[in-house]
């Protein structure tokens, strides 16, 4: 295994990938801020296309800046309402038109599998920007990039994930891929209602993640090396008032964290709402900015690996 | 007539174009493919802006592509609802505004002669991408091409126009195209109430081209070079019934294809529906996906014949 | 005061710039029109972010053609309906997240304050590009440009402001960078209900600007030698049959710049819908779409200065 590994790949789910290729994304990662700062273009005259099915400004944004660093160009399809997709075109054939256009497809679209699909037909790489409520790797890849930076190593830390548990993508992405190192302790914080999915509890039993499921955020606080926010979705309740007992439990202020250990991160996938006191955002505390700008990184490190750009 | 004939020049009606334009428009499309992997940038510093007040998203990201290809920038009117139009501007006023930003526009805009007014107004070429449900010459170009490159020669060929070639553009832009070349055979395959119409046949006839007016898609299967194949939209039938007696006769299968001569390219401007069954997606026949690729490289030589880039 | 000092830069309000500060972008602006000749790539490397949360065509391809001129890249949003804000995002995250894409961003929003709010929160140079009723600096800086590229100098000059001078908000910010020139001379063209607010007139006053509040066009006409024009629009007035007498009465026509002392400049921040009559565009007096030209200069002067680019 190795950097040329990459070549060609396409990056649908992070369970195709390893430990090991997650070792070299990483590594990849690493050296992107010198090429930012040296104003290389070991991706010039590639072409990505982004193709956004489904709004979603953050991670098109990304991609975009991850691409421009890199000295490549993009094309971009940002407003499903305007693609062929209202022609009454399948998917396959969207992505057999547009693998004609450019080096490499970023998509985000609505439905479960079908970044799967099109990595299926298509010739040229797809990285998976978000499908269906499932997958959404870079996602995973960035906020574990970002645990990685903060506590220099995961193996023997505890971490909080709190708010929505069931619904929420990135959670299983990143207890998934936190699975793969030694010795993680998980902390799932919610309401009873919200609670993390059997199947992802049963992976990581067979995985031997040593994991707890607890309702009072504050009681949390005191044990972990890192707190991962979500938004808590008045939608997911059945009844109003059962969301408005609730909803409150789950923000993280600065004064609860004078309880942690230390000065842990905190991490959010963001948008927030009011999960997140905004007296938290000029605390050492708040790192869910500083992991966009590692969401660049990463997507520059796929971006370059699969393309085969020059470092150095 | 030579390359330099095309600087600066706009590019509104296929009917502008001699069959000596042709001759260069697709001897430099030839060369274009060189441009893209030596990574030449001709066209380095140069603007294009893709002006779409209609959904394409086809062809705006293939000019798009063209022009990143040649090296040169794109800024992007995607959204027709977010352009200076809904206020009540007059299109030679946001022609006159546009030119301000670039070296030359493509367009695309619901009505007709849209383009040949841009063209009248503007002082950047305009190459027209759309306009109404007539000219959309980049499409008869790259559809001529693909032809070209597949067959050799169209001369003394025989090729089968198949579906709704009443309404359909690009039949009709492509048959007076073909019409440039000597002893091209075209059968127009059609239910009765989508034929082609009146005036189509008699410029044809003007130019001493051979066609021949039919019903069945498999009656002509066996006697063609080359089948382009269109959509039946509902739509156009005033009773659903009428549109149910017809659609699946026009539908080009595997299995019809095996009374071919051989393995004869099938086209398709895309977005399909189902007039082409997948399972010839897998076959020699498929060239519509190349068509497309065929569509950046046509774009790209209007593009660097009009704004002077150089070859080698 | 120097180029150096707009290193790092926001530009929020015409209010924020000094008279020096005028002459230094200004001086830069000139310089612009070698840089696009020269292909010279000052900006080679930077990230634009054109975050445009409210429809401006002719804004944001204005920004986003300055920077391709400049070497740079540009990543867009353009429609407000697929950003984060639909999902209850703050400004200020969104601001925060965006910072990690780009070196600068140029925002509108449609809420006043808007782009003051975003450089408080922002790491990255800021510049307004429209945010609310009342400031549009760029859209000042380039109507000043143009008026002192076509009269040599605005000191001692008389210049016409006409149409709505109570919610047109160039009119505000023109008048008001003007007061910073001595010896200007204004006249204020408008029907009684659309005269310009107290506010400014005070404000002008107070800088010891000449003004006069008129109601005629034509009686104006011979006595300046710059005219600017504004759209009224309808929804401005209460009653239609209000808004039906004057109309016509504020419509620059060919006829009646034959009144004007001379080939004196007409100017207009476009769109325009009837207020300068067709036949105008044919003379020397239509300087609105070199306006234009100059919006891409003025820009490219401010992402230059603030950024840091090389001058030859």
């Amino acid at each position: 295994m190795s950097r040329k590994s990459f070549l060609g790949k396409s990056i649908v789910s992070i369970k195709d990938l390893t430990r090991e290729d997650l070792d070299i994304i990483f590594e990849e990662a690493d050296k992107m801020e010198q090429i930012i700062k040296s104003n290389k273009k070991p991706l010039d005259g590639k072409i990505l296309a982004a193709l956004f099915m489904e709004p979603s400004t953050r991670t098109r944004l990304s991609f975009e800046a991850a691409m421009h660093h890199l000295g490549g160009s993009v094309i971009t399809v940002s407003d499903p309402k305007s693609s062929s997709a209202v022609k009454g075109e399948s998917l396959s054939d969207t992505i057999r038109t547009v693998e004609n256009y450019c080096d490499i497809i970023a998509i985000r679209h609505p439905l479960e599998g079908s970044a799967r699909l099109a990595a299926e037909f298509s010739r040229v790489p797809i990285l998976n920007g978000g499908s269906g409520a499932e997958e959404h790797p870079t996602q995973a890849l960035l906020d574990l990039y970002t645990l990685l930076k903060e506590l220099k190593t995961v193996e023997g830390k505890s971490i909080a994930m709190v708010g929505d548990l069931k619904y929420g993508r990135t959670i299983h992405s990143l207890a998934y891929i936190l699975s793969k190192y030694n010795a993680v302790k998980l902390y799932f914080v919610s309401p009873p209602s919200l609670r993390i999915k059997a199947e992802i509890k049963n992976d990581l039993k067979e995985a031997g993640i040593e994991f707890h499921e607890v309702e009072s955020l504050s009681e949390v606080i005191p044990l972990v090396d890192a707190i991962y926010m979500t938004r808590i979705q008045k939608e997911r309740f059945p009844q109003e008032a059962e969301y408005e007992k609730v909803k409150d439990a789950y923000v993280l202020t600065k004064e609860l964290l004078t309880f942690a250990k230390g000065p842990i991160p905190v991490l959010h996938p963001l948008p927030r709402v009011n999960e997140i006191s905004y007296d938290v955002d000029d605390t050492k505390h708040a790192v869910y900015f500083k992991q966009m700008y590692n969401g660049v990184l990463v997507r520059m490190a796929l971006l370059n690996l699969i393309l085969g750009g020059e470092v150095k």
